[in-house]
């Protein structure tokens, strides 16, 4: 493969936080990526911490993917190009973006349909045995690295990833102007799925959650209700929507939430919630609901930078800390056991 | 609401099979209906008996629906019109019909959005406490009694009701040419969707059912492969299907054969099976399939009567026994407990 | 048909602005109609004026449409609840509507579809020969009769059915978050299709017109960019929307505006410009682009409630003059002839 | 890049039919292409002479395609997989494929959903400055050689391009079981698409053209009813299609045919008729028709491939002529002059 020579003033090494066994990171000192053909490299600026990430640094798998050899995490980049690999064409150097991180084959059947996101070829970043992006520079396809405009940060360039689940589950709910939704689980994902609804024109959005200051914070991203599903029941609400972006993971939730959903309703399964879940038959059918989960995301961030650059959605709103590069063990371990967290943030160039 | 006077050769009373209560059938006279306004009269040749049938003779509910006063039976009724009321203009004396057996309020939500199925004001045949079709006449607005080509029988007219359920659910799973389809349980229902699935251009379609004759009777109506559930486990076969068409209602089926679904394909729950079952959640969000349940049918009587007249789809295979209006009793406790039967027809008319 | 006892504190009588030929309105004393079963009486507080109401005006005609006998004008009503038809129960008398002006057979098959302004027998007021609504009351279906919050006006709930008119044609257009939109046309219905386009999460929005304070009202309402179309062709904008929404009916503007559409976009013809118009095929087959044409509404009310009630669309900014029923005559001449006109409103009750 | 040592018993050379200026073919001796990464070699067995072929030949270009330089002709081969290159997998040596003509980039807004066929950068056989078929060997992507079954010849593997057009046709018309189509010309095209819409449930497909041979051959292949265009008009049928699949590409008769589709109708313009034709607006407005243009496909061979193997489309009727590859110019002179011909093909390894 033809590679570049990368310019003189980038450094050759970088650091990286690799994940060698469960809760186990380390700071490794690797060769900075060289772009290929039509790649670009990419300094990184601001990488957010999912819930994925910390299940592989407390389990060292998800289901059926296994940590085998050490892997870096983090699947959320925002940041600079500044080389440019042969023949890429569409950024200059300097142009901030967000790395949508799962590079698909391109000729797959899933591809060609456009369904990139069920590629079985993908290459995603901190999928094992791929390294993801808690380092200080990436290499990417340029097609990959959205170009995001001057008025948003590198920290919504990150987030936009995020952001890209939540536009994808109100697709496919199909949420629309005048919609009514109901939103259960108010993380990270919940809160980007509540924002991206309102601004797909959904009129009542609806959120539930244990954590009072997680639905407080709904309120002010533009939820026009919230239930204390300590102490009240979604089917007491009377609220029967016709989307629901389910984003807790909690069987008993999904059961419960599918019951509320009004005749021809959807019902998009986003949180993860094990193998499986019970289903109201006699309540789908005879409602005629339709459900579906997700798995990442296809075509989205043209969407996403337009909904945050409008300011529809408040991305920086998300982020409740942010760490250093060799604090990324911190920011994992707050992320899975600090309530107060939401969104944590790793900024991985030296201050 | 004015009336016609019903023609001079037509009598004043008829027979009906009223269900009085469980498992007990009375053959009453009854006034003739007369034809409101825009409606027609028929004079009913066949109808099929269908599991929900069985069910409210047998049990006289189905869930919340409860017969709570005497009530005829029957919801696939075929015939011939035989006078018009004030205003119908559609049709002819002497047409023969297929009755569509709801009529919806026409200006609801649900029906404005032509999901007239899903109508919480319907007028459905045979749901408590609205009678059905087991008589000799019913009175039905013009627009539901569907005109039928004569290379059609009154039996097949009859049929087109579950040759819809089957339409509904090809529609539902956007069965198309090349789909490679699933039908999971071989009964009536079963029977219909398999052949609409090849009618709808599907190249493969595998029916799973326990019962051998049933599994002969797939492939003469051109299932291209059969399972015998008690030998092989559907995963064991290896086929992933675009479409999954579930006509059992066995929990641990559904369960099984949504497991089987391939990337982005469509589950469609025909078949009835109680209030909840197990969801393969992570399989439904790694491939995202959409789930969905179907409820009765809404405008597929054109298609359904094309399929017909074409000869693309084979009802009159579907009758294993026949009934005159004396004997519903006994075709209903066929139906339940005879497992050689497939589809009984009672034929109302006095021979 | 049962009727009912009008409530006595209502008058027998009530005025209305009858077109007896091309510009000869005469304000004449009718009987206040009585609602019939399902519907209700509703007291009109304002009438929007709109183009075809200003053609039959001018011509008597609309292509086939011909006005042989005296006819009331008007199709933009919104008013009170002052009585209930029997059975009707939706609404309380006191309670704030928007009419939908026409009312289709239910049970066609356009209707059974969802499809219900395709309803060949719908029943729409202000075509010949169904009257309109610039007179002081009318008896409707009471479906067709939409509640309106209370933080909208009689006027915003009149100017619901332009509204419905954009929400129609941004919904064939499938405007979407992020989509780029170009409106050719700023009269009335452009400007709301250019505020419904953004309402649906359009991120860029470009208004053409010839006429300069109708392009500044676009920019005030959210055009995020106007073309002066005396000054410049929409293709040396360089802009390729996925959306065109041509308002303007001008057959030049037509054909130049879809040249300008990006692969595989929607152009929505929404502008009655006659018979015929020149159609770019070679640029429709390269860029597959879809076009269609918008005949009225269908399920758009509730949308339309949902956006003016929300302030993402602002009607009142629309509504340029106010008129009694006794000027109906006056508001239809300058709607016609006076270019500083947006939108007039007639005020049918007494002040 | 990486390259194959072609098997021993494959010869260095081959023929290619070279158009070096209008009606100018000359037969050069070039080297075989060798398989690149992912690609494999395919010996072509036979190639269809498309119009495309034909316009080329006749006049040098298509609108603002210009053949600058000598170019091989032919995008319709049909052959035998005789060499891999590295990394290929899907195929072995021996299988018979249908080559797709056109590589789309992959990764481009279009590609990445799923409308490859609008791709700005495909690399498309036989468009300039593009090479295509009409020679012994072509090295393709191994994803873009699709596999044929054995029950299928390579000359129906030649054909399955045309078909493709016309099942992309059926797919934008959404042709489905019970649809009426009507189908203007009956070229190569139009009798696959009439096959097509058959295959798709269409349970009426009217087939006009001036020529009785091809009308005849229509019927023969499954029209239910033909025109003949000399005698009658399309409005006088009386015939109100759903779908009207345009193939002609005579203004005239895109515009008497779209003024015949019924409500909510889609009119698929698929033949090539220039830069502009006209468009009768108001019946498009008044029954909200859905026009649109096709260009090429995408995703269509798994389904033309399971039509032609099911025999529901027969398309070895359309094979009219037969040549070798130096007789490629007299199969073009005939595809343009003789009116007897269907579709020519040319069968390039030497008899």
């Amino acid at each position: 493969m033809t590679v570049t020579t990368l310019p003189s003033h980038l450094p050759s090494t970088m650091r990286a936080a690799v994940l060698r066994a469960p809760r186990e990171l380390e700071i490794q000192e690797r060769p900075v990526p060289r772009p290929g053909p039509g790649q670009v490299l990419v300094r990184i600026e601001a990488v957010g911490i999912c819930g994925s990430d910390v299940h592989y640094y407390e389990h060292g798998r998800i289901a059926d993917f296994v940590v085998r050899s050490p892997m870096v995490l983090g699947h959320e980049p925002g940041g600079t190009v500044v080389a440019l690999g042969p023949g890429a064409r569409r950024h200059q150097p300097g142009q901030l973006v967000s790395v949508e991180p799962g590079v698909p084959c391109g000729t797959c059947a899933q591809c060609r349909r456009g369904r990139y996101n069920l590629c079985p070829d993908v290459s995603f970043y901190a999928t094992p045995p791929v390294d993801g992006a808690l380092c200080e520079y990436v290499a990417v396809d340029e097609n990959f690295a959205h170009p995001v405009p001057d008025r948003l940060t590198a920290e919504a360039a990150a987030l936009l990833e995020p952001l890209s689940v939540g536009v994808w589950a109100s697709r496919k709910g199909r949420v629309t102007p005048g919609s009514r939704v109901l939103v259960t689980g108010a993380g990270p994902i919940g809160l980007v799925a509540a924002q991206t609804a309102r601004a797909f024109g959904a009129t009542e959005v609806v959120v539930s959650d244990i954590a009072p200051h997680r639905l407080d914070l709904a309120r002010q991203l533009g939820a026009t209700a919230t239930v204390d599903a300590r102490d009240t029941g979604l089917a007491a609400t009377g609220f029967a929507p016709d989307v629901l972006l389910e984003c807790s993971g909690v069987p008993a939730v999904i059961d419960e939430a599918i019951r509320t959903v009004g005749r021809a309703g959807r019902a998009v399964l986003v949180g993860m919630g094990g193998d499986s879940v019970p289903l109201p038959l006699a309540h789908v059918q005879n409602f005629e609901i339709e459900v579906t989960g997700t798995f990442r995301y296809a075509n989205t961030w043209p969407t996403a930078i337009a909904l945050a650059a409008s300011g529809e959605v408040r991305l920086d709103r998300l982020v409740s800390h942010r760490y250093g590069l060799e604090e990324a063990g911190q920011a994992l371990t707050a992320a899975a056991r600090d309530r107060t967290t939401i969104k944590p943030l790793v900024r991985p160039q030296p201050s």
